[in-house]
């Protein structure tokens, strides 16, 4: 009889270990049978390219989907859509699931849990018409409806609420779409977990250079209906800003109830924590959103619902109950994002957490420009790093400028990845011609400073 | 008595180098003199410059230059222009210079041979006018005055002969600035001795679709003038084809005649080989491109003339004769250029070179895109990828493609910097979001499929 593998939830994580499952399963020879079961309608789909489908950048939501519910079952998963899982078993080895056809008890040999992140939904925005997250695709396909004009009224001014990655994309989506646009945050500047605010104010110059207002430190404290019973206006820090739509942003955790209701232990975070090889429990899997990530550079879990950590944690789940054997690298807290004419960019960790931490750090910031400063494309980038004293060793990095910032990231990720000393990524032989970046590539030259420091 | 250093070239090996003895001897308290001895009227500038100027991008040399003769002399450099250095002698411990005041015999402490590569010039090149190599300062203005058609004629047609970096550059360039442009190179592709054959034949097709000709398989058999003097045909394999500017750019070989007249050896390929504090001799030191470079993944030192790796080895030499300590850590073989609205990329070894080298590797190309598939500023980037059997490590790749393509090659510069598997590569947390990658970038995609294989 074929081994029976249940994976809860059909996005990045699930249907990434469901592939793989199989595909393993074929090359070591074991007779696996793969059920799915997913909650919404969608699988498979970018939810990181939703806020350019508002933007009008995408065309429709097939083009963020990047494998059918149909491809899926023609690889022969047994997908089953707008089916709930609601209760685990974990004596029995039972998924109780609830679907159109009503309630069924599924028998497993292993169980994936993939079931995601939720929305941080704050009372002020429950029940509220035109207040709304943009994070799923029927969140992305309510957007459109509602920036079309379909409730009769096409809305002209947007608010969002958190400056976090989701709220900096989704503001820049509203002002591009040509809405009147606001982005509220409680932190000191934009993407201030993610940013020191040295660089986060960088960005919030980027936003307001888009059209977008921004308003810092600052948390909602209530919504007011308009006329025609949508949201009309917001209370922000005491003061009465008219509105049309509220996109709410303020942040997700970790969808774990189907896993503590069976009794599973959740970490520090709110988020399930699987070993290396996703495993959670005798027969119990665990990978994406649901999940918190081993962090290399904090050397500890870190809750970083990313779809690049779903997708391989996904596929390392996957490979190890087809009966292979993979184990999750783990992330160094990469992250990127393009607002107006920046790309922004983040690795490793803040000079703010070093400290929190114990690490005595020291941190250098350059300006430079993207290629060589006479190339007429030549863009202003900052570039910021972080070393540990006495042993050199790299710890985080972030850029701010124009096309040709963001990806420098990576030369700093890898070198996190690898565990090199700032003075190593200094003398790395990186790539350089005039149109690509200045003799020394900045990011070299900002460590080269730093190393000198340490 | 101050210990006196004499720089022979004042380019970007000779001047990084000065400056970096004065500010390391400044900290280690040493009393040092530096006096630098240049051929040529200009120090300091970007050579890789020279092909946007020529195409007007770049306004005029003055753009070009990183430092003037009078910053060089203001940091405490006794710079002496119009200098060449005639005579090394080694149990004098003296430079013999001419310059406009006659001969001089200078002493020294030490010596940094910082001579930099000469063109090949081949013999149908040498004496016919409007037939120009394109690699210094000097000839930048040749050609800014050439096309501008001071000698009275407006040139329309230009041949570039050799299918190198600068050869490519050289060609867009002509092209850009309107001329009718001819590459021939006998390659069987453009830049066949830094791509494989494969990614050779995307860079000739992005030569193509900017308006250039490529002749591949052939070379300049010889060169004819016109009516007015001036060049006027070229044979190439046997065929005539009129032309009015042919730009020469068959390569470069390490200029060490200074160096071999007093005695000292030169490697394998021609530079000289110092060790990796950049000291040949006693109170004998190079660096540049007269140099070969220490490379990492081959094992071996091989003639790479790069700004790149001249101003880092200038550095360490500048160090070390300051009192300090450095040490070059190599090259990796990186390289970059932009060739029509291609990004072209690569380090490390090619398949072709690990066969010579005696590796068993594999390698894996891909077809993928600049940015996730569905926006609209995707555009296709192919990567390839080189790694070792049973080790998995990392061997090698390239890139070409649209905006984007390019400095991912620094991902992979990183790998072999570290010493890396490909499949520490694929695992490595690299930055997503829909702008810049698909969920897992197209470098490491290429890393997986290749671990998988090896």
């Amino acid at each position: 009889m074929a081994r029976r593998l249940v994976v809860v939830g059909a996005d990045a994580a699930g249907m990434s270990a469901a592939h793989q499952a199989l595909r393993t399963a074929r090359r070591t020879g074991c007779d696996l049978e793969v059920v799915a079961v997913e909650l919404s309608t969608h699988t498979s789909y970018s939810a990181c390219g939703l806020p350019y489908w508002v933007a009008g950048d995408v065309g429709g939501p097939d083009d963020l989907v990047a494998r059918t519910a149909e491809e899926h079952r023609r690889a022969g998963i047994d997908l089953r859509l707008r089916t709930e899982a609601v209760d685990l078993d974990l004596d029995r080895g039972t998924v109780t699931v609830r679907g159109h056809e009503g309630e069924e008890r599924i028998g497993f040999d292993d169980v994936l849990l993939a079931t995601g992140a939720a929305d941080i939904r704050p009372d002020w925005s429950c029940g509220m018409p035109g207040v709304l997250p943009l994070r799923t695709m029927d969140d992305g396909a309510a957007w459109q409806s509602l920036l079309d004009g379909v409730t009769g009224v096409v809305p002209k001014r947007a608010l969002v609420v958190g400056g976090g990655y989701i709220g900096v994309e989704a503001a820049e989506s509203f002002a591009r779409r040509g809405l009147e646009t606001t982005l509220v945050t409680r932190g000191v500047e934009p993407l201030s977990s993610s940013l020191d605010p040295s660089m986060g104010a960088l960005v919030r110059q980027a936003l307001e250079k888009a059209g977008i207002t921004v308003i810092t430190g600052t948390e909602v404290d209530g919504l007011d209906h308009g006329p025609h019973g949508q949201v009309g206006a917001a209370c922000l820090g005491g003061e009465e800003h008219d509105v049309d739509v509220v996109a709410v942003a303020v942040g997700v955790r970790a969808r774990v109830g189907l896993a503590t209701g069976a009794g599973l232990p959740v970490g520090a975070h709110g988020g399930l924590v699987p070993d290396d090889r996703q495993r959670l429990a005798d027969g119990v899997w665990a990978a994406g959103d649901c999940c918190e990530v081993w962090d290399r550079v904090l050397g500890q879990h870190w809750f970083t619902p990313l779809a690049t950590h779903a997708t391989k944690a996904g596929r390392v789940a996957g490979t190890n109950l087809g009966g292979g054997s993979a184990r999750f690298a783990g992330s160094v807290g990469t992250a990127i994002t393009r607002t107006g004419d920046a790309d922004v960019a983040r690795t490793g960790l803040l000079p703010a957490w070093a400290a929190k931490v114990g690490l005595d750090a020291d941190v250098v910031t350059i300006d430079s420009t993207t290629t060589a400063g006479y190339m007429p494309q030549a863009r202003p980038m900052t570039v910021q790093v972080l070393g540990e004293r006495g042993t050199g060793r790299l710890l985080g990095g972030q850029l701010v400028g124009g096309s040709g910032t963001g990806k420098r990231v990576d030369v700093l990720a890898m070198g996190l990845w690898a565990g090199l000393t700032v003075d190593d990524v200094a003398a790395a032989d990186l790539a350089y011609a005039p149109p690509f970046s200045s003799t020394l590539d900045p990011v070299q030259v900002a460590c080269r400073k730093l190393a000198e420091r340490l």
